[in-house]
């Protein structure tokens, strides 16, 4: 099943996401096994919203080994093998939804990135999960474009603006509950040309373990999402289209604008 | 005007605190100026919940002189003076509200302390925000005390478990509306005796200075939460009460309990 969240007359909508059709949905399937249809609007119509807004935004930054030796080779102090599963966060304000732009802001200068990654979407209440409990415990999988702006990223103690800017964190284009993500292909393309192709389970630690290690010490509530990291990173600037496709999931597209040109 | 959360039949529900009473309120503040009074609720009887939740939890480290002096001292290399204002991130789940235990890990070891701190609560969509409008869109003020798990905030990477992991975040009592924040002392005692007394207000950046800061890049919203760091810390243990008091504002109170002993 996929599910996503669209804007209907201003409001948020979920919605099942069907061949030609979005079925509108009375509740969250996060929330209700099984909402009504109240409605349905064509798929080509849809204003596309991040497919949730969630309580705790969970980011995991080192987690492919070739971006670990990529980051090193650039001087990266923290680019180091981690030998556990440790998680970040990032910021709600920065969500956007598919098709919607990034917008690069005017005071950035210098490497403005793209990072193509895999998200879980937790569906249950977890605390002290087992292995079996933290797989049970994921509802689905969707897209997470992490944007960069990589001078800032150096320059501040957080990464407040680098990544978490208005706009920087797209999301989407929708939950898909039944694909076997970890088996998957990663795809980041920029104006329809490939910048970078991995297998998207080579991680270092599976969504899996992070849940395992996360609820030792945090209770995880239906609507968490946790960021998977990324292998390869490509630029972006404004005028660029950059898609992010995971297989059996569906393509993330988000066109770049420069700060000022929001339409 | 003083407003609260108070968990009522398993719902939160939003209320003024009075005198003896609080009234409880068809909605929240931050989105109905007048909402409507639908019962009473007498003060002794309440179950105090965070008094928001808010859409994203910021909070910023080194912001008092003196404190930066001492955590350099201890030999914390982040310990230098900020020549601008930035802002980190706290989680939702760690969030707890007044008189709530703050639960110790089992596997916590080594120094596990209270930071007092105020807390700016926005009320309005905040973008690019003169000094005067960052000042109109403070809602309130509230206390928080941001308990800190030294051992594993110095062995990890990011904050995750040393300073987020369930019940770490008590916040309270309520937000008063109508204080001079910044003209107050900020107290902090552990079981009646005091172990830290500064000016709440003696701050490198202020408030309003952050808001002015982060909103040049970043969409502030109604109930986001903006905690200001602390001069001074100290030790509690299971077994101790630790209450942070701000004049104006009130007394946030919480006892600590072990793990496994969660009453």
């Amino acid at each position: 099943m996929r599910y996503a969240r669209v804007s209907v007359g201003g409001r948020a909508v979920w919605g099942r996401v069907e061949e030609d059709d979005i079925a509108l949905l009375s509740a969250s399937p996060l929330e209700e096994e099984r909402p009504d249809v109240i409605g349905t609007l064509p798929r080509d119509a849809a204003r596309w919203l991040p497919p949730v807004v969630p309580p705790v935004f969970y980011a995991v930054g080192m987690n492919y080994p070739r971006h670990i030796a990529h980051a090193a080779r650039l001087g990266n102090a923290a680019a180091v093998m981690p030998d556990r599963p440790e998680v970040g966060y990032r910021a709600n304000n920065a969500l956007t939804g598919h098709l919607a732009p990034i917008v690069r802001p005017a005071a950035v200068e210098g490497r403005f990135e793209a990072e193509p990654e895999l998200v879980a979407v937790i569906g249950r209440t977890l605390r002290h999960a087992t292995p079996a409990e933290a797989r049970a415990g994921v509802f689905g999988w969707t897209i997470g474009n992490d944007v960069s702006a990589r001078t800032w990223q150096h320059q501040d103690r957080t990464f407040w603006r680098s990544k978490n800017s208005d706009t920087f964190k797209p999301m989407g284009p929708w939950i898909e509950t039944d694909v076997d993500a970890l088996a998957q292909k990663t795809t980041l393309r920029v104006n329809g040309v490939t910048h970078a192709e991995f297998a998207t389970g080579d991680m270092v630690f599976d969504p899996f373990e992070y849940i395992v290690e996360i609820t030792r010490h945090i209770t995880m509530h239906p609507g968490d999402v946790l960021w998977m990291g990324a292998e390869s990173t490509c630029a972006i600037a404004p005028g660029d289209t950059v898609d992010v496709e995971i297989g059996g999931i569906g393509v993330l597209s988000n066109p770049v604008h420069p700060e000022g040109n929001q339409s």
